[in-house]
């Protein structure tokens, strides 16, 4: 049986990305791979086998097209208005905090927090599936 | 702590992307939220607590600009040379095997598969931190 280990993304600045998902994610580096042309490094925390691997191409300053395809990386946590405000109190920019109860019955709550490259990280409120 | 939870992409065509993960991946419907405008689809199998979230924008027939910024979905299976003959014998066409040797030392076996909207998908072989 296959198994989702990682998911990959390209990103310009490995200190500033590495800084931004340890501040705000709580990942850490799990392992750190430095080859000729490009960098990885991958980064996980105790809560989930699954990690996000960030691709550091050397001589790359343009910033990646992130296109409309990718969505988003989600996590849950267990108080989302906590985390909103922690995440205000140390620099970051997070979007508004949304119920989304399109027929009433509400499905989720969320908002939404870009990494330095741009990426969408949604953060979701701990609940039924998003657990 | 947050927790990793899931990786959504858009995708133009629900039943062939379905189709898609669950023959190639192993993958099925955990869940299927339809609303007015937008179909969620998300997608998990017994080896991961992490899902893959597809959404379908109704209306939408232009692909998606898949840019150059996102790299890949991974998974790891026990036996790479069996999943590679397999997808082939199914009608799938991944790309070569390829030894991950910079310096000598293996570092991974893997190759690339691209699902119907051209996002791409790593299988690993399953070892060390890839398991």
């Amino acid at each position: 049986m296959v198994k989702l280990i990682h998911s990959m993304i390209r990103v310009l600045d490995e200190a500033q990305s590495v800084t931004f998902y340890e501040k705000a994610l709580g990942l850490t580096i799990a392992d750190r791979l430095k080859f000729p042309d490009f960098t990885l490094v991958y980064l996980k925390n105790a809560a989930s086998g699954f990690e996000l691997e960030l691709t550091i191409n050397n001589g790359t300053s343009e910033p990646y097209d992130l296109g409309n395809g990718y969505g988003h990386l989600a996590v849950s946590v267990s108080d989302l208005n906590a985390e909103h405000g922690r995440l205000k109190d140390n620099g970051f920019n997070p979007g508004d905090l949304v119920e989304f109860a399109p027929n009433g019955e509400r499905i989720a709550r969320f908002f939404f927090l870009s990494d330095p490259d741009g990426y969408k990280i949604e953060f979701l409120e701990r609940s039924g599936r998003f657990s």
